[in-house]
């Protein structure tokens, strides 16, 4: 599970930084990258990546904004001319599928692949499988805006062949059938209770990438075991007013919403193209004087997602 | 007048060339810049020049595809967000309103200034004004396609001053009434007729920028009198079979237009990534075999238009 960053800026793409894209990689745990968020030119970042758009199985989309969706309906076409067959879901605010369906259809393209567009009406549960759940909790922007949470499932942990061997069984398929269920019964009649021949469940990981914002400390509850939050920074700390006119964060308040919610760590990204070099620097001082686990993303930055 | 290319591949971004847009600078004759198509990523192209795109006064699309049509929505909102207030006029295939509509309506898109979408119904003049005339004509693609013809009108030669003193007018404001009418009567009475006083007529020259198209003979009388001549090559020359079944032409097939046609001198674009480096020799030489004065175009390529 990684984090690869595509376009790290706000707004308009500059030379340093392009529009919003964010991939997570999720190679190991399922073969399959999911993208949070498409703007324009995100196609040609991937250019310069190993990133294969045949395997995205998911793009989520936080807001309309241009900046984060305008790379959208060139993404979808080059994935189909160049030859990816699998089916891909978008979610995303009302409006999407419209926007989507109009760019393919005015532009006589045929995609080779099924294509669901899921809008998003409510916070709640967006997906869920055996692995994990990805939830979506609604955020203040000049648009409808949403943060997405995507938890692992916890893992059973592995078995433990010394216990099992002190109740006289002896490696074979059995094995597999007592790690599947809670109990088993052998041949002898004895009957074997799975939590007592295993050892500790493996936490499953939570990444909360949340869209443009205001500051909302009211987010920490649903930011609870998060252990790494990507957080929007507009604009530098001392500019309160204008992240809250203009419907985004300061790096202070995204350092400050991290810090109470005990997130592991955190990364900022969407900054604005009016900083540069030291600018940067003095940038990623306020908010580690607030959270110390803090990086500023810059585009084509990768990251491990680790338990905190 | 100056081509600019900005995007000369064909089908999908590569690392070498983008997919299509192509710039006509007319700094010097009205201080504006107009755009032949918009692919994906073309406002990212202009970061890397000197064009302004507040200077953008029209914007011409030849067809549908995605990769002339998707990096509208951006250029035309990045314009607005850096402050561009002149108005803009668009002129496309029918759909094309519609898809600038619903793309900058979903973001929540308000420019700052006016946008006027002009859809094309049929073959003509499309614009004129006193320097200028715009024809378009159709050609033969997979979806509607069109090809303009911008002709300078021509300009009237230069007053000869020896012509003048002859006739006994001294210079003064006189001289530039004499330039504006057909005839001037002077307080004494003469009448003097500009033609007799005045120099060569200075042709105006004719650029031909065409969309994806078969190759079609016919169109060498629309091309009478061209300077410049812009047209698709996606497939090398013995590749005629490939170029009919997918609504393309070989370089071949440019040149022999260009030949028959008289023009000035042929510039190729929309190159398929499937060539690189002496593929791309190669495909000039079978265009200069037929058509000398041949150039192929590549991703910031400029070339001033001149008479031939
Ligand atoms: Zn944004
Ligand atoms: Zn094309």
């Amino acid at each position: 599970m990684e984090l690869f960053f595509l376009g790290t800026g706000s707004g308009v793409p500059s030379k340093d930084r392009n529009v919003s894209s964010l991939v997570l990689r999720l190679l190991e745990e399922r073969g399959t990258t999911w993208i949070f968020d498409c703007g324009e030119a995100t196609q040609h970042q991937i250019l310069n990546t190993n990133i294969r758009p045949r395997r995205i199985e998911k793009i989520f989309i936080t807001h309309l904004h241009g900046d984060h969706i305008y790379g959208l309906p060139g993404l979808l076409s080059s994935r189909s001319f160049q030859g990816g067959e699998t089916a891909v879901t978008i979610y995303g605010p009302i409006g999407l599928k419209s926007y989507i369906d109009i760019s393919l259809q005015v532009s006589g393209t045929k995609l080779k692949y099924p294509l669901h567009i899921k809008e998003i009406f409510e916070e709640g549960t967006l997906f869920e499988d055996d692995a994990c759940i990805v939830e979506v909790i609604k955020l203040q922007h000049g648009l409808e805006s949403y943060g997405y949470l995507i938890k692992e499932k916890d893992k059973l942990g592995e078995l433990l062949p010394e216990r099992l061997k002190e109740l006289g069984i002896t490696p074979g398929p059995i094995y597999q059938q007592i790690k599947q269920q809670e109990e088993t019964q052998l041949n002898d009649g004895q009957v074997i209770f799975r939590k007592n021949v295993i050892g500790p469940a493996k936490k499953g990981r939570k990444v909360a990438i949340l869209g443009d914002t205001r500051y909302i400390p009211s987010l920490k509850e649903k930011l609870i075991g998060t252990d790494v939050l990507v957080h929007e920074a507009t604009f530098a700390g001392d500019e309160e007013e204008m992240a809250y006119d203009y419907y985004h964060s300061t790096v202070k308040q995204a350092a400050t919403l991290a810090k109470y919610s005990e997130v592991g760590e955190l990364i900022l990204t969407h900054l604005s193209s009016r900083y540069h070099g030291d600018a940067i620097k003095q940038l990623e001082a306020e908010a580690k004087a607030i959270f110390e686990n803090t990086t500023l993303a810059f585009d084509f930055y990768q990251h491990k997602v680790m338990q905190k």
